[in-house]
């Protein structure tokens, strides 16, 4: 790898610089002529699949069934629930014309698929006997933003899931809270290596057309919040407005119990942002499309004898995602530069010295360090690094995480900490709504959630002095 | 089930219609307030899902990745390809506002991705190391046709999978076509008990922009033909028009060949409609999304008992996707029609004669045999009889698809087999586009293709009566 193929800055100094370069000379996403929308590579591309199988695998461990509903949304049903409406309608991308024709009425690209799916709902649903009904979609959904667009983090198209649950009574509906939250937070955990702080959004950050809005909300490294997956409660809005009833065991026509949730490619940012280096991207191992890379050093004189070596360690190696670097015309220096900057996990060397002594040396990517392995124990001590690197990248990012929560109980300590360490200001809030517009006006930060693990209840509200009733989290947010 | 939830058309007497009935009744599809487009309810995705998950696993295998482009195209970009964009334009969905603006530019939405990904390869590839370049996409595309739609078979968005390699030879390129229709033919086996034709396309039915198409032709219970999957070597045409080109290893820099494929939501269509009956869907054991539904026959005095015992046979299925039916209010034969309509491959009866012998009592959807097996046989017995229903299904469509190809010499004998029996008059052709178009004309059908598997080629072609060049499949075709 040639030195302008590589980083040029450093991710402590110019993160959003850093962040930029590394997505794209990493081979992990490219722009497109269409600002906003980007392409996912396979490296990247990889990440969301083995995410997805891992989650959908839980979600039909819980009974919940996937579904495909149409991408185009008819105007006037996407207009039958107002609030909904008036919270996306500002970024709705519309079709209104095909081939040579105009169409009658405009359709909307889907933003979220709530008003098509429950007016099916609403024809589905009859008695108690048909609940719950849990349904799910992996999809693109599009949402044509303004401001400017990062890659993952603000992209007018977006894959993710969206659930869309029924349920006979509000109990029912919100014990699937935790459920759900918890297949995000493990998944996130045991493939992501990425931790959250899972809790509630305040009444004027909550879903447009939501009861209660929960959120898992994450840290990039410039101290920014980023939410990650939400579960939102509809209680029996949507019910109401797309006429979703069921006939109770007691014969009564009731209106059902709502919810929705959804996790997407946002998280692929973070994955990035977070493990990532001065080298460039770092992979978490599970969700790697390469996990191990074969380097062979080959020189004219033993190029036949080092390949053949190289050719049994990849066949010792075939339960992993592995490859071998055998190209020509580039030297070992140049492919591990590249591979690093590419974040493929573990990286083996094979030369004539490992050859000669019947060993592997194998170098870490997210430490740097370096050792030799017996030839017969190259799969063992893959295995082991791989998990010991998966590990050290949580435990570095809940460390940091955890590192930048600050539990304040004085405005001043509220300002200072956002403007000095950045990251999370835990602090007492009396839920007044003007208070958290003051504060934000003020410090630029919002409430990003009220966290479930409630730090102490201080008395008194950091903003305006009166009885607090929750501990909530204010950050600056992407 | 009632009466009227039931088919009330046979399959025989009005295919179209018991079609139509058997999609919705099932709970197969739903339509929606968009003209074509559908709904796929969890038992129609939870095929399409098994199926991509099975040909992703063998696209791996080979070396093909998955990737992510954007769902809208750039008009400008659209128009780099002249064929192409002229088979195109006419059913493209335009959006030209977003929120509250007009879009400078028209944007496409996909009616497939050469475009968008080929300009992005252009920039991605530079020398022969970089090939050959194997990249997938699985997702969502919208062809907006104004004839009447139909189900999985004209909808104006389905799912597919779109692969667009690129290779540094023509012999490469040409090498990957029966990698890439076997790995079809083999998941349509496996999966979907569905046989198929392998063959060229004529001159006149390939892709806009393709050198050659390949397709995989259905046969419907009709006698009408359908296309399944397909392959199209793209030659140069592509390369030239979006400048894809790489240094050789003599340092020549030449233009690339590439190839693309795909297989849709279309082959649903076809399952229903070869495997189902007049008593509904019969779905292939490998894709059902409940391979067997326990049916317990409760009476007052014994409910709890049989129940019971039904959990304990569900115990020793849950190997299986299983679901055990024990809804209130509804009559044991209510619940046998229900399954039979959705065409769930096994039913396991428990009733108090079951429970007293240890016994269960299984029935086939397929061939309605009804056995009873030992208690502690039943997970054996059960994946016996789910491989010998797949067996059935698959024999029983090949031998209709194998019946209906009729060998043809002269022209009359083409009229009347295209008029009485249907299916594929496999007759000599001379190869003109002259001919196919007057035998177009004059019949309605169409060279569905020139199949891999020739009969003896006659020697006169069957409308003109010079030499023929290749025996070709003539059919009417949805």
């Amino acid at each position: 790898m040639s030195s302008d193929e590589g980083l040029t800055v450093k991710k402590a100094e110019n993160f959003s610089e850093w962040y930029q370069q590394v997505l794209i000379k990493s081979g992990f996403i490219d722009y497109t002529d269409v600002s906003g929308a980007i392409v996912l590579r396979p490296s990247s591309y990889a990440v969301w699949q083995t995410l997805t199988y891992a989650i959908d695998a839980e979600f039909k461990k819980v009974g919940i069934e996937d579904t495909y509903f149409p991408l185009l949304i008819p105007e006037k049903l996407l207009r039958k629930e107002s609030e909904h409406f008036e919270g996306f309608v500002p970024e709705v991308a519309w079709v209104t014309e095909a081939g040579n024709s105009k169409l009658e009425e405009r359709l909307a690209i889907r933003p979220t698929s709530e008003v098509i799916m429950y007016a099916n709902y609403a024809k589905w649903i009859r008695s108690w006997r048909d609940l719950p009904l849990r349904y799910n979609q992996w999809n693109n959904v599009l949402r044509w933003e303004f401001k400017h667009p990062t890659p993952f983090i603000r992209t007018r198209e977006f894959l993710w899931n969206e659930g869309h649950s029924v349920f006979a009574s509000e109990k029912e509906a919100n014990a699937e809270r935790d459920e759900i939250l918890g297949i995000y937070l493990k998944a996130m955990k045991d493939y992501l290596a990425l931790p959250g702080i899972p809790g509630r959004k305040s009444e004027k950050e909550k879903f447009a057309g939501a009861v209660a809005s929960y959120s898992i909300e994450m840290l990039m490294p410039d101290g920014w919040a980023l939410q990650g997956p939400d579960f939102h409660n509809d209680g029996q809005n949507f019910a109401k407005a797309f006429d979703i009833k069921f006939l109770d065991k007691e014969g009564n026509l009731e209106y059902a119990w709502q919810n929705t949730y959804a996790i997407s490619t946002r998280v692929l940012g973070v994955i990035v942002g977070i493990h990532g280096d001065d080298k460039g991207l770092v992979l978490p191992p599970k969700v790697a499309n390469v996990q191990i890379v074969i380097v062979p050093i080959l020189k004219k004189e033993n190029s036949a004898k080092v390949l053949s070596y190289a050719r049994k360690v990849m066949e010792l190696l075939k339960g992993y995602r592995v490859r071998l670097d055998d190209r020509e015309g580039y030297s070992p220096g140049y492919k591990f530069n590249e591979w690093e900057l590419r974040g493929v996990p573990l990286r083996v060397e094979i030369g004539e010295k490992e050859v000669d002594s019947g060993k592997v040396t194998i170098t870490r990517r997210d430490t740097g360090d370096r050792e030799t392995c017996e030839f017969g124990n190259t799969a063992g001590e893959a295995g082991r690094l791989l998990d010991a690197i998966h590990g050290n990248l949580y435990a570095r990012a809940e460390a940091f995480l955890k590192g930048n929560v600050t539990i304040v109980s004085t405005y001043g300590e509220l300002k200072e900490t956002l403007a000095s360490k950045k990251g999370f200001a835990h602090a007492p809030w009396c839920g007044d709504v003007s208070c958290e517009d003051k504060i934000k006006e003020e410090t630029g930060a919002k409430i990003t959630n009220m966290p479930f693990e409630q730090g102490k209840l201080v008395e008194k509200c950091v903003y305006c002095g009166k009885a607090s009733k929750v501990m909530a989290n204010f950050a600056k947010s992407y």
